[in-house]
Order: structure tokens, then sequence, then C-alpha cells
């Protein structure tokens, strides 16, 4: 039986901390509720606007179990699990696996630069041999802006040649829609995600599978309507496509990860939510309030955070 | 009381891993025993060279419980507590200082990139001030070609001046001789080493401590043997490190770590040891023919590992 892939718009969910910088899971937990109940179709949590690699392994484990003990389900949950260390990830994985989670969004081993496509396959092999379970579902993660090692097309061929029912998508957070475009080309029916909402109707027109972007984590419901749109053909998905690609550009006069913690301070009301652990830096005062006037400007209500729902 | 800085020749001792992967603590032991009997002045365990980020944080407290059990001493031990987690790294950092380390050394958070300097100080500050110990002696760890996160000069001046008897030296891993030298003139009396010990002449005249190499994994006497010279004034110091440079541009002409790893195996007849965990490869049968052949040719003799004392 093959298991289904996910599809939709995903949230790289950001990672609150107490004052004294350890992860709060009750504040964890409402936020990523909160977004299930705006709509998206599931929830990336430690990725890299999770800080996921500033956080233990142990921290992670925990907070997914918190997730899942809430009722979230693990159905829609797709846990970063790449490591630098094999056997990090594995583990990482195999926690996921066992907990139901529908997939695991994989970074290489990032520390060492220049690694040839033997190392890296061997790398995301023995990972999977690991962790032996053929519920596995692996969604490779290319980021070489941050990770600065890349998932090449070579590489996808060979992992998906040798685990056809195992590695089944991928994350493009490259930046670069040509990469983007050569994956949606190379790999029909890869379940192949954008790294930013603003390529989110190119690649569901090129066949991919949707968008998994921190900045669904201000503007969920906005974002997935593009989704709706595209997939009820009601011919407004041009339209509201370019309303999140504007906003997106706003978010991006800003550190990402500290702006949408700041939005999200703002929004909830609770301002330990704007820290960041170090090597990441909070958005100093003056920056928050010419974000908060750049968002006013382009009618972005923070107050609601946009198009949301309920507040 | 001032506790003792390191100086000399330290080795960042290579990790041999059994068949399935994981770490092979007798070989390890064994390994460095034989690198302090051939005269070098401490172990930098847990760096670059010993595919220190590809092990887990309980594999790195488990091989250097082992290492003390077997007797040797803490104060010679400068094991690399960095990590992407500032968690991860105060655990590593206080576990060494718990068990005497006389030093860690002390790579930067390394997943984001570009981060500004108030982030990479509050990185290094978070950690020391969890482990509060005034045992504690750190030794900051720049290695841009990998880390791709530098620590720059205004980041040591920052670190020294808030902590002046913790932050007590550096690596210098950039390959680059101007920025050595830039460190030794701007932070006198700091113990600064280079990464290679091509620099270990200059770096000793220019006032630093010495030099923390991956060949001392190969040639660990030869090495020393320039230290000594310089140290006893003999006469021999640049005839010593011309040798010393001539091996090392050998060993530069194949994947460093591999190679190490392959003339270890060689060496001690345990063929094992020249596995490396993913992403890293092993050398190929051919490399390893010509490595061995390159070798000869400077007469640098495998059976006796250059100029050691015993086999």
């Amino acid at each position: 039986m093959t298991r289904a892939r996910f599809g939709g718009v995903f949230v790289p969910v950001i990672t609150p901390f107490t004052a004294d910088l350890l992860p709060d899971t009750n504040a964890f937990v409402s936020h990523c509720r909160w977004m299930l109940d705006q709509g998206v179709d599931g929830l990336a949590i430690f990725g890299t606007t999770s800080e996921a690699n500033s956080l233990t392994v142990t921290e992670r484990k925990v907070l997914l179990e918190a997730l899942l003990e809430s009722g979230v389900p693990a159905s829609k949950l797709m846990p970063g699990t790449g490591a630098c260390s094999i056997i990090d990830a594995a583990d990482l994985t195999a926690h996921a696996v066992s907990r139901g989670c529908g997939g695991v969004l994989m970074l290489p081993p990032f520390y060492y630069k220049a690694v040839d496509s033997d190392g890296l396959f061997a790398s995301f092999a023995e990972v999977i041999e690991r962790v032996a379970d053929d519920r596995l579902h692996v969604y490779l993660y290319h980021i070489p802006p941050v990770a600065q090692v890349p998932i090449g097309l070579d590489l996808i061929e060979r992992l998906v040649q040798r685990y056809p029912d195992t590695v089944v998508g991928l994350k493009d957070s490259s930046g670069d829609w040509e990469n983007t475009r050569a994956v949606l080309e190379g790999f029909p029916g890869f379940a192949t995600f954008a790294g930013s909402e603003s390529f989110l109707l190119d690649t569901l027109r090129g066949g991919g599978a949707g968008c998994i972007t921190a900045s669904g984590n201000a503007n969920p419901a906005g974002i997935r309507k593009v989704y709706s749109a595209w997939e009820g053909e009601t011919g407004e998905a041009d339209a509201l496509q370019a309303r999140i690609s504007e906003i997106r550009s706003t978010l991006q006069g800003y550190p990402m990860i500290p702006a949408l913690k700041a939005m999200t301070a703002r929004f909830t009301g609770n301002e330990t939510w704007a820290l960041t652990r170090p090597p990441l830096t909070a958005l100093s005062g003056s920056q928050v309030a010419s974000l908060m006037s750049d968002l006013e400007t382009i009618g972005f209500d923070i107050a609601t955070n946009g198009d949301c729902v309920t507040a």
C-alpha cells in the first residue's frame, strides 16, 4: 500500500523560548494549533526557521511529544531530523516515525563542506537503513545558502532509485527558481515543495506539492488561500499570489526569524516570543517599530495577523 | 592563582570506527597513548580532524571517559566542545571541566551563516555563564574554510575583555598567515596556536603557543622536534621545519582526514582505522597506493611512521 505524500502549505514552526532560553512548550503547542486552525496542511517543526540546530536532540523529542499529547495529528507533522551526525539523524528520524509522523525533512550533514556525492548518498542511506522502517517518508532539504551543502539533481536521482518508496520529496530553499524547475521537470511525481510562498503558484503549476514557508508563521491563512484558489480554479490565484508575495517582500527587509518572532510576540501579547537563541539575535526596538510601520503601509494588520480567521 | 595555559604541539585526534561505524574505544585510547608517548604536549580530541561533529554528544563523553580511565592525564586534554546548540556546547564543556581537562577548543555555532558579532559573542557568553566554573579555559576555534563562521579580531577582543581568565587562546585554522600574525600582534600573551605545522616555527617566533595539527596523527615526533629545537635553540629548527612542511605538502595532495586514517590503518595493521563516518569517504585503493608511493618518494617510512621513536 502506498502511503500518502504531503501536499499543500506547510509551516516551519518558530520555536519559542522562555526568558532563560529554554523551549517554551506551552507557547509552542498553542502556536502550532493556531496555525492548523488557520488551515495549513501541516507543520514542518524543527526546520531552519525553528532554530532546530540550536536545539538539542532531547529538546526536539520533548517538543514533539508535547505536540502529540496536545492532540495534534502526527500525520500532519514533518519534523526536521537531519543532523551532522548520522547517529543523531537516525535517532530523531526513528523517534518521529515511531510516533507516526507523516514524513521527515532531512538536512544533509552540514559541517564538512565540498563533500562528494558518494559521501552524501552514504549519509542519507545510513540513516534510512538504521531506521529500517517502511513507514518512513523522507523529504530532502536543499538549503545551500545556509547549510552550504547542496542536494544536487544527481544525488536526488541516486536516492530515489535506491529508495523509491522512502525518498519521496524535497524542499527547495535555494531561492533559485531554475533549480526548482529542474527538480519538477526531472522528477515528476516527486513531492517538491518551494521554500518560499513567492514560488507557490509556480510550483503548483509545475506539478509540485506546495510550499514550506517561514512566513506561514505570520500569515498562514493568506498563504493557504492561494492553494485553495489554485485547487478550486476560482480564478483568484494570481491576485492572491501577488498579495502574499508583497507581504513576503516586506518581511525580507528584516532578518526573517527574529522578524517572525517579533510579529508573534506582538500578535499574542507574549513578549518572550521575541527571544531567539544565540547565535541569532532578536530585533532591536527600532527594527520592530520599522517592521510594524512597513506592515501597516501594506495593510497587513498585526492585530489579526493579516488574513487570519480568528485572533 | 593563574592556571597554566597550553603550549607546544597538540594533535586533533582521528576517531576510529568499527565496521558498523561506531566509535572504537580501544583503538582510540591506544592511538592517544601512542601520540603522548611520542612526546606531543597534548591532545585536542574532538576537533574537525576527529569527525567530532559526526559524533553524538554521548559518544564524545564516553570516549573522553575511556581516555581518562586509561590513565591519560586530563591536564593534557583539550576536547572540542563547540556545537550548534549552546545547550550541547555547555553540556560538553561542563563535562570536560568537571573531569579536569586543561582546556576546551570551542567552535562557534556553525549552522547559521553571516550571523552578527553580537550573536556570536552571546553564544560563547551563554556557554561560559552556564558552565560557571573558574577552572574553565576556552580556546576559540577559528576555521572559516569549514565552519564558514569566522571568529574575527573584534570578537576575540570582546571575549577577552569580558572573560580575561577564561578565554585564553585560539586555534587559527584559516590557513591565512596574515590572520595568525594579526592575532599574535593584537593579543600578546594570548595562547595562539597555528592550525598547521607549516606555520609552527613562524607562530612560535611571533610569540604564539604552538600548533594543533592534523598531521600530528602521523608524524607526532617529527613535529615535536621542531618545537624542541626552537625551545632549546639548537640551531636545527629551520631544517626540521622544512622537513615537516614537506611531509605536510605531500599529505595535502589527498583528503586529509581519510589520508591520515589510511596511514594509521597501515601503520597499526588495523584496517578498520581507514573507515570514516559519512559524509566523509575513505580513500580508494588507488588513492592509498598513490599516497604510500608519494610518502616513499619523500622518504617517509610508514612502517615506523616517519621520525617516531617506536612502532
